[in-house]
């Protein structure tokens, strides 16, 4: 695999939805997002790929075998891809480094005169990352029967807009939302290629690594209430200030995931009115918490809910905390993770707190993850990345792995 | 005065601006402004005063003196009245309450037959509040020459509209702003009449009280900064959180003001990306401050400062603090004060936190407040109010204070 083949496609889609500063905008169903899905189609048809399109928005791109005469193809498929969508400014990598991958592996796989005995499918979720109507791997989950489709097509972003609203806008149709059971059981095995996000792989000797599992995670809504009232006037022993509990609260659960040995984040916050010269009346925030196992994960939500409910009271304020989305611990398929990092010469096995599409389908299908070195470690944010002799590796892994499991 | 008489002006103009849970968003040259600013003129005019707008967009109704032939008018107004903005969703009294009770006042001495020596003007002041541009008092200050126009016309919004922008959109022109020395020069006196904020009244026998002095204040912009990450595998110690600074800002501007005696808070937050799965890169806020004098004030901006300095250098995050306004003590003209709590029968006199454009009027002409009694206390809030016969007896109050110091 040369790296300027890497270069070359990955600046073709590094354009779409890159903002001054560096970050990425691409929230689904967003003009950003409809241009990756074009370049998608475009990248499928190039390569006299079968594009389809499932009743949840996700896109697919299908290598599909052609048996000699006589012979048959094997059923089930081999999945790979990734997603488009980004966090509001976000890197470049999360995401599109497994789309982009996908297409170079089949391209080394072809080069090589490689032929699949059973299909293999590049796929490209959506709103994996929840950045727009707040559910996280929303088009999997949809899949998987996780999310109903009435939950999901009355979902709205920060405007207001549902996603039934933002999908018609876009052309797309809403009313086929809903699980998809057949197209879960055509699946041999998923194998979703990552950006590494965290720096385990940093200072080793192997640019990419397979996942051993995803930490349990979720995220939490936080409401603080109390009585607006002029921050000019109002003695402190007549108030009722809502941040107050917030702050706490920001504190607070870094101090629980500190003390558990998990990780505690609080990053957005609504406050109202929001102005300077009045007492909040409400404040809403948002907890992002995950841990090694779903013992220390509660152990730190239970600290948490109890303190911050000790501080509200104490303060006249009231305090409610309500889970948005939870996702058990997922271990990924033992006996597919040791065939790989087996045949990438034993590659470094890596837990990871973040959540992905292959965290979804693993609860159906024997999934597996590759990582690619990221040597800042930083995710998220227009710091990730991975070098391009680090990528040319991992599409090369990627096109181990599929001749492995189709060829 | 009649209640009826209040209620039936009242209920006029109550309904512009109001917003579905009672909170008025009536910012400065909104639909909602030019409304309030149409009402004004269509009083002027149904009581024959004469209509005026200064070169900062302030409204002034005149009760010129007829003088009787051979004699001659005194020089030197007396300007009464208030404004008509609100802060995001605050009450309705704070402002439109001393510009209704200025027409009523002048329909009650007309009632009784007086007649002015001396003019008297009934003034609606431009965005008192900041609420739209963040500097308060922006029209009286625009006045007094303590704003530049320069500074004023590139002032934003929350959506980066400019004053200059927002006022050639309402039909403005921005290109007059500026000091007004001879408008200044050309008041005898200023009388503010305003619903009380705080329950300073509240219990005793007098519906209306006279203000001493504003306490010293301001606001001023924290800008929290440290690095975006993913909150789901960015090790705590890897990180540089801003929000943890921020919390711990919330929780230390309270903790200073109640060990130093006075008051501040932080009811206005934006953080950056705002993303439930995203390490905050920067967070802003707005830290409100007033003391009963300048060395309480200064006690509690530099216990302040320091400790969430020291805070913020722990976490390895960036903080700043920047004043965008700070307003000295001011201590109402004592002889006029002295003057208008006798005439109203030993009116009680108390000092206020808030700020007003008669605060920023008092360093240039004798300047007085009357405050009517607000049984809640609460104030920048749909629960700010005073019962019709405590608003009747501030018509009351302020037609004698009018017909002392100018029939």
């Amino acid at each position: 695999m040369d790296t300027a083949e890497f270069r070359r496609l990955w600046d073709e889609l590094a354009p779409i939805g890159r903002r001054p500063g560096g970050g990425y905008l691409r929230y689904s169903w967003t003009p950003a997002d409809l241009a990756c899905r074009d370049w998608f189609r475009a990248q499928a048809e190039s390569r006299a790929l079968r594009y389809e399109t499932d009743r949840n928005g996700n896109l697919y791109a299908w290598w599909d075998p052609e048996p000699e005469p006589g012979e048959a193809a094997e059923s089930g498929a081999i999945l790979t891809g990734s997603h488009f969508d980004s966090v509001p400014h976000g890197g470049a990598y999360d995401g599109p480094l497994g789309i982009v991958s996908a297409f170079l592996a089949v391209d080394e796989l072809r080069a090589a005169g490689a032929e699949p005995k059973r299909p293999i499918a590049i796929a490209a979720f959506t709103e994996e990352e929840g950045g727009r109507f707040g559910v996280p791997c929303l088009g999997s989950r949809l899949m998987a029967g996780v999310v109903t489709p009435e939950r999901a097509r009355s979902l709205t972003d920060p405007d207001g807009t549902t996603l039934a609203e933002a999908m018609r806008a876009a052309g797309a149709d809403p009313s086929t939302l809903g699980p998809d059971p057949e197209r879960l059981a055509s699946v041999h095995a998923f194998v979703e290629l990552h950006i590494e996000q965290g720096r385990a792989l940093d200072g080793g000797d192997a640019p990419v690594g397979v996942a051993s599992a995803i930490w349990p995670h979720g995220r939490w809504r936080l409401t603080f209430t109390g009585a607006a009232d002029h921050a000019g006037t109002t003695r402190l022993p007549d108030r009722r200030d809502p941040m107050l509990a917030f702050a706490f609260a920001v504190l607070a659960a870094r101090k629980e995931a500190r003390l558990a040995g998990g990780l505690a984040t609080i990053g957005r916050v609504e406050a109202e009115p929001n102005a300077t010269n009045a007492i909040a009346a409400k404040v809403t925030a948002w907890l992002d918490a995950r841990a090694p196992d779903e013992a220390v994960l509660n152990e730190i939500l239970s600290g948490f809910e109890s303190k911050v409910s000790e501080r509200a009271e104490r303060d006249g304020t009231g305090f409610t905390i309500e889970p948005e989305s939870e996702t058990p611990v997922v271990d990924f398929d033992a006996d597919l993770r040791d065939r790989i990092a087996e045949l990438l010469g034993g590659a470094p096995i890596l837990p990871t707190g973040a959540g992905h599409d292959a965290g979804v389908l693993a609860s159906h299908v024997p999934t597996a993850m590759l990582f690619v070195r990221n040597p800042t470690g930083v995710s998220h944010a227009p710091g990730e990345g991975a070098s391009d002799e680090d990528c040319a590796a991992g599409v090369a892994a990627l096109a181990a792995v599929l001749r492995d499991l189709a060829c």
